[in-house]
């Protein structure tokens, strides 16, 4: 088994004003290729600090990751902390000066002078071309261990690893495959899982299960170590198979897989179409359902409907019910989950109302306080959820599209 | 200056399973107390490493703080790992054990056997409560360091840290403060906003001005010391000004500050409106706009009209419009806009289509393309936007959201 440094360069980062998402990326990236990442290290915008870091990863590790302070500016300090690292010089590269400036020449801009120093390179490495932006990475062997700088900009680093640093590293063949699976469930409380899983959940058990849990989803890690990636799968589908036994429906994808998604593909499968009509969500429970490309197949629109005279004109919820209810309530709920189903002719609706907070909670509806719509052909039904008063703004928010979207799944998955 | 220790503690971390936010929050905390993060290490679930990664951050700096490993499954370990770092055993907390109990009471539920564990502490230290969840943290000093290991869940973490740990480090006074502000920008690039401020971005000046670019938004952050926060409060309103004067009306917020945010406050200010009209955003403009507490108050509505019959049913979109130059175009977009406006009876209203990929591309309309809408009391105008091919999905429907933001934004400060 390979192992890896990981390095984030950037204050931002060190002061946290930027939530590190690199690592994490580059982490499951590494373990698909059997390379396990064992050191995380964070440093800032600082020569000196940068350079020992580089070393130190040099040194603990098969290979460095590096993502950070390729830029164009003053404090973007990589390119001479790897020249200092390796004891060389920086030079020009001009064929990389000639690629940053047909970067800016088809989008019709012109290249400026600061952005020059990026077609700078150690003297002992050489520069990796960015199909996505203007900061090459650098490749230089330092201590003997190869070393890859990647720009900081996730979508940037991202394709420079997959296009020119996945080939470097696939050169020594690993030796033991480590690989992982993660489930993902709603409904079923983290306690509960443990129970039903405690036999899986061992220390030191092969495969290894752990859970963790993820703004109310909770989430089944499995790793494996095997010969073989076909092994790992082997050993990964036959414990996946007695987590789904003892789950049973709470399981609704793996891997990034959304409940959105899941969604989707039963409506897909089953030549099925939804549309919403959102209140407290605010145009989310839409945006969730059209994160997954092509799901233009089965979802027809929405409706945010946030003041309540928009609630009666788009939707067709009538007067006398928000007077007499209120906008939170099961009554509107269910009309608005009508209203969606007619106005925008889909087999399902659903719908939101609730109290999201942080103000706007009364003794009788307290912050929390949501009631989600579901209609289908057969008719529509509302049930109320509390969710804690403890939770933000935006969790509340993010709850309620979740039970939306899991009444809908499981609704599907009986037909 | 004290110096703080960060500990994520997680195989689901290491494995990149999860992106860790808890350690950029903690050092942006413990920042504003005058306390920097020196280091950040991240270790899996195994009981060895959590004991040594807990004995290097307790040698290195003046505080540790961890997260993670504190839920009532068997693959949560840090109660073990502090116990066997300080040289004790783990002891029942009877008074811990009641409150757990209480907490699932209060919400209507059974306390699992599995939860118990969770009252467990190690004798020479003490259990800190958790108002909103079921893991108690833990205060333990080793290696005459204080030791404060919270929950991984984020919201629970920031809960325990505000309320139960800032008062003990708040104990000792530091001598000097760290102060960090950003300030976020769009519209200009990365190297032009470094040229404009090449005289503040000098390595090692005081204040310390970087750049970071995100998601299209160039952020700019300044760091100062000063002996009290006061002081650096000066500085830093000083050096704002002076980019602020620079940057013109680039400038849109501060901190956490978005664009929907500086739009929502605009639109309060001037008693006026706004609905939008959805298509490649599917929602995720007016879930922006709705992120603000309060935004019900400028915010009547938006309808997403993802398929093309919506558009003329819901929007009012002609169909030979639709026939003539196709849902991607600008005069659809136009009509977009005009019909949210009309049907949500506000003062303004955005409207977006476009191809967000990753298919339906063609060469006339190829991914990347899109056309935003802005209908105002004095007419309506649509413009069309070349988002690279290279962007994610993901990134296209983002940055259309941003520019109709923009739009809106430099609208009102206009009037």
């Amino acid at each position: 088994m390979q192992t890896a440094s990981l390095l984030s360069i950037g204050t931002e980062l060190t002061l946290g004003q930027t939530v590190d998402t690199n690592t994490a990326w580059l982490a499951r990236q590494l373990a698909a290729l059997g390379i396990r990442a064992v050191r995380h290290e964070t440093v800032a915008d600082d020569l000196e600090p940068i350079v020992a870091a580089i070393c130190r990863g040099a040194r603990a590790a098969d290979v460095v990751l590096c993502s950070g302070g390729l830029g164009p500016t003053d404090d973007d300090l990589t390119r001479q902390a790897l020249a200092d690292a390796a004891g060389c010089p920086l030079v020009l590269d001009e064929r990389s000066l000639e690629q940053i400036r047909a970067f800016f020449e088809a989008r019709g801009r012109k290249m400026r002078t600061a952005n020059q120093v990026q077609a700078m390179v150690p003297a002992k490495g050489r520069l990796i071309p960015n199909a996505c932006g203007t900061a090459p990475g650098i490749e230089v062997t330092i201590e003997e261990t190869p070393v890859f700088a990647m720009p900081g900009v996730p979508s940037e680093m991202r394709a420079m690893f997959a296009e020119s640093v996945v080939p470097r590293l696939s050169r020594g063949v690993p030796s033991r495959v480590l690989a992982t699976r993660t489930l993902r469930s709603w409904g079923l409380p983290e306690s509960l899982v443990g129970e039903r899983l405690r036999d899986l959940m061992v220390r030191g058990g092969d495969p290894e299960v752990g859970t963790s849990a993820q703004e109310g989803e909770i989430l089944l890690r499995i790793n494996t170590h095997a010969d073989s990636s076909a092994d790992a799968a082997r050993k990964l589908d036959a414990v996946e198979a007695t987590i789904r036994e003892r789950l049973e429906s709470a399981i609704f994808g793996r891997e990034d897989d959304t409940l959105a998604g899941a969604v989707g593909a039963l409506l897909t499968a089953q030549a099925a179409t939804v549309a919403v009509g959102e209140s407290c969500t605010g145009g989310w429970l839409g945006k969730r359902l059209t994160d997954t490309p092509g799901s233009s197949a089965y979802f027809l629109g929405g409706a945010t409907t946030y003041a309540n005279t928009t609630k009666s004109a788009v939707l067709g919820v009538s007067e006398s019910l928000l007077e007499q209810h209120g906008a939170v309530s099961a009554p509107v709920a269910s009309a608005m989950a009508e209203g969606a189903r007619r106005v925008f002719g889909s087999d399902y609706a659903l719908s939101t109302t609730g109290v999201a907070g942080p103000d706007g909670g009364t003794e009788e509806k307290p912050v929390g306080l949501v009631f989600v719509g579901f209609a289908e052909p057969a008719g529509v039904e509302a049930r109320s959820f509390r969710f804690g008063s403890d939770l933000s703004r935006d969790q509340i928010r993010l709850r309620t599209i979740h039970t939306a979207l899991n009444w809908l799944r499981l609704h599907l998955l009986k037909r």
